[in-house]
């Protein structure tokens, strides 16, 4: 665990409280939200600074539960008003999911503002959010190492030239299948890659949901499954915690082997099938840092032939 | 290259002409057919040897060019009348066709006869065909060490019965993704692929197009993704060429590592990818085993961390 600046995590984005239905469950006003899932997943690597704001109906015991992973809260602004709410319903495939409502609360004038501790992170994830605002994160941080962000079909159908604003000033930008597309209008997902790095970024995750994940960067195409699973409990704070997985193991190491990208993309992979094991939190709050290496460890040998 | 009947290998299904329509191309009345595919796919490894009914417009020089790959064409029956066509033109996305034509000709009346000579094939592969035809050609073998099938959603919607008159009588199927959830309701395709297995045979190759693969067996799930590649110019014959690199693999071989069908399922994804960068088997044509081996070894190093 290490926290100095040289090795220090910083994420920005969301906190909510997520009510969500699948086909054989459902639970309510549950913690969520992008930094939910993205620094805990990076506490088993490191201790990941965090920027988000909470209405006053936040309660201490989520406070708490995630300063005892090592989190640290200093970035966590309490705004007059209510916290972010989601409330979600997964189809029966658990692929697709409709959203039935949205509060953004607090989020409306969300204006993130960084402690003078964490300006200089060496690791920066930004969350999902406006680029704009994104790009406002940018502003406040000192020549971080690596800078990666995270983005939605809204964003790039809506707000297109400030996330061409964005996109030359990190090194990699995460996006799922449909919106690589929707950006870059190519249906064959590397080639789509590439011209996301015509844009800007260094390299570009590509999340394939079940079908696992794709790394497109200078040294060409990588891609892995999904951890193959049978139990799908819900599957919201996947990506997130993908990402938080992928950048935690990133920062926690100096180690430049190659396939360090690779490794850490695997360590996240295998992150976010425990992450759906059960809802919101409750299976990553289950698990420890051991069952992590040992799933990464049957996970390599079934993919050596 | 070995071709006594400890390692012979027989494929029992269709030769056609295919023309095909692609966003970016054409081609007319090319050699097409599960078994042109899959034999040709498997001749990297061994000698094939081939059932299949043409008509009196088959031309010497597809027979010519597939002999000299090795491929026994003893079992290849000239019938009266036209060899079977299919005409298809697939969408923007390349994972989906329509068919616009069928002219099942000679094939109507398709009922395979083996030569005394093929009849003590130790590998035996089935091509999709109807499972009351898949099962007359089981009638006429001794004792195979091994038997794959490949089916489609017609028949496991308007033929279930023998289908699951089949299944028992089998090692492995092949299915795709859709096919597998249609066959047992299951979303999830670990669970579909265990409730196959339920239904008969020991393993399910589960083909998910540009997602890769996976086999579900005994041992437990093993998913490997496609190989990484811009060039897709046209997916007809990649399922078949993916069965053809599997087969040929295993049947050329008396090892028993752990992983062998894995290092199988490897192969056919190599070979499929080939397959699909140019029309028919015109990028096989061109392909030696020297070059399938080199890009084996670029598939295995990318999945290592």
């Amino acid at each position: 665990m290490k926290n100095n600046d040289a090795h220090s995590l910083l994420v920005v984005g969301s906190l909510a409280f997520d009510s969500i239905e699948t086909p054989t469950g459902k639970a309510d006003d549950i913690l969520g939200g992008s930094v939910s899932f993205f620094s805990y997943a990076a506490s088993f690597f490191t201790k990941p600074r965090l920027v988000a704001a909470v209405g006053e109906d936040f309660p201490a015991e989520h406070r708490t539960m995630l300063a005892g992973r090592g989190i640290d809260l200093s970035g966590l602004s309490v705004e007059p008003g209510k916290t972010f709410r989601w409330k979600g319903r997964y189809h029966k495939n658990m692929n697709n999911r409709d959203t039935l409502e949205v509060h953004l609360n607090v989020l409306e004038h969300f204006d993130p503002k960084l402690p003078e501790s964490f300006r200089h992170s060496s690791h920066v994830f930004l969350a999902n959010s406006r680029p704009a605002t994104q790009l406002k994160v940018l502003e406040q941080v000192k020549a971080p190492k690596l800078i990666m962000a995270d983005t939605m079909d809204l964003w790039i159908r809506e707000f297109r030239d400030e996330l061409l604003a964005l996109l030359p000033k990190i090194d990699g930008l995460f996006l799922n299948d449909s919106e690589a597309q929707l950006l870059t209008g190519h249906d064959n997902l590397i080639t789509a890659g590439h011209a996301v790095r015509k844009m800007g970024p260094k390299f570009v995750v590509l999340k394939k949901g079940e079908h696992g994940a794709m790394l497109i960067s200078q040294d060409g195409v990588f891609v892995i499954p999904a951890f193959p699973t049978e139990t799908v409990v819900d599957p919201t704070g996947a990506g997130d915690s993908f990402a938080g997985g992928i950048m935690g193991y990133l920062a926690s190491t100096d180690d430049q082997p190659p396939g360090r990208l690779r490794r850490a993309m695997a360590y996240g992979t295998v992150i976010a099938s425990l992450t759906v094991e059960d809802f919101g939190l409750d299976r990553l709050k289950r698990t420890e840092r051991k069952e992590i290496d040992d799933r990464l460890s049957w996970y390599q040998k079934m993919l050596e032939f």
